[in-house]
C-alpha cells in the first residue's frame, strides 16, 4: 500500500473530474500518494483560464438522477478542483499534463492552473506508477 | 491472484454495465474475489424501481455495431443484472453503494436493489481493494 | 514490473483508441509486456474494412479543445492503427478479441485487422493479467 494510486484523468466532464478528485481525497486520507496524468480533455479542464467553468456531465447524463447530481454541482456542494487543493494538502497528490496532449491543444504550463506540478510523458508516468494501481477515469 | 478485482461502476449504460458483470463473472470464475462500487450513474442503475429498464448506450453506440449490441440486449441475450445474480452465486462478489453517491441521489439502502450489499466510503473501498486491481467503469 | 499492462479497449471513438494506443507504446518503450483485450466498441473499431475511418470522439468533445485535437487526428498526426503497429515492432503487444463480443457483433478472425492476435475469453483475459495493472479504456 505504500505505491502511489495512478490516475490517468483522460475526461472532462464534471461528473468525472468529480470522480478523479474524490479518489484522490480518499487515497490521501489513507496516506497513500496519488499521481495524476491529464490527457486530452482532462488536461483541457485544467487550462488557468477555464478552470472554474461547469463542463457538463458525462453521456450517461439522461439517466433521471442526472438533475439532481448536476444541481448538487452547480449548488457547490462539489467542486472538484477545491477537493484536488484539499487533497494537496492533506497528502501527497501530484498532478502533471501529459506532454503529448500539451503539444497537441498547443498548451505551455503558464497557460495551466498551479494546481499542475508539471509536465509528463506516458513512459515515465507507469515508471512512476511501479506496481501500484491504475484507474483511467 | 487472491487479492480481489475491485470495479468502480460509474457509468450507468447497459453496454457499460454489462461490461461491468462479465469481469465480476469472469474473475468468479477463476475463484477471485470481487468488490463492486457504485457510483453516481452506476448507482442509479441499482435503484429497485428501475434496475430492469433498458438505459442506452454509451456515446460509442453511433458506430455501425451500435444496432447489433442493442438487439442482443434487448433480446435478453444479455441481462447485466441476471449475470450479476449469477455471479454472486459462481462465488464471492460483493456490491456496494458510495456513500457521497447515496447522498447527492438523496438514497437509502432501502432504495436499492437487493443486488447490492451495503454502504461504503471511497477511503474504506480502497483500503478493502490491497494490492488488488482496480477496474473504472 | 515484469508483469504486464493489460489493457480492457471498450471504447470506439478515436480519442480513447489514441489514448490506448500511446499507452501501448509507453509500456512497450519501458520493455514491459502489453495486452489489449477488444471488447464491444473497441472491437468494432478493429474490422478490416472500418479500421482506417474516422470514428468521432468521445462526449468529452465539446470542450474547446475539442476541434484542435480532432484537427490533429484528421490531419494524420496521431494515427492510433500506426502506433500499435510500431508498437509491436519495438515490444511484446498482445491484441486480442473477446469472445462474447465476437458472438454479439456476429464477428470471425477473419473480419478482423491483422493486428487482431486471437479470440479470447474474460476469464483467459484476466487470468494472463497476473499482478499486472489492468486499464479499462
Amino acid at each position: 500500500m505504500d505505491e502511489p494510486l495512478s490516475i490517468v484523468l483522460f475526461s472532462g466532464t464534471d461528473d468525472r473530474l468529480t470522480s478523479a478528485s474524490v479518489f484522490a481525497a480518499g487515497s490521501a486520507v489513507l496516506g497513500r500518494p496519488v499521481r495524476i496524468l491529464l490527457q486530452y480533455w482532462g488536461l483541457e479542464a485544467f487550462r488557468a483560464d477555464r478552470i472554474g467553468r461547469a463542463r457538463g456531465l458525462a453521456a450517461d447524463a439522461d439517466a433521471e438522477g442526472g438533475p439532481m447530481l448536476a444541481a448538487a454541482l452547480e449548488a457547490g456542494q462539489i467542486n472538484w478542483a477545491d477537493t484536488l487543493r484539499q487533497s494537496k494538502e492533506l497528502g501527497e497528490v501530484e498532478i502533471h499534463a501529459c506532454s503529448q496532449s500539451m503539444d497537441i491543444l498547443k498548451l505551455e504550463q503558464a497557460d495551466l492552473d498551479p494546481l499542475v506540478d508539471g509536465v509528463e510523458g506516458i513512459a515515465g508516468f507507469l515508471a512512476a506508477a511501479g506496481d501500484g494501481q491504475l484507474l483511467f477515469i
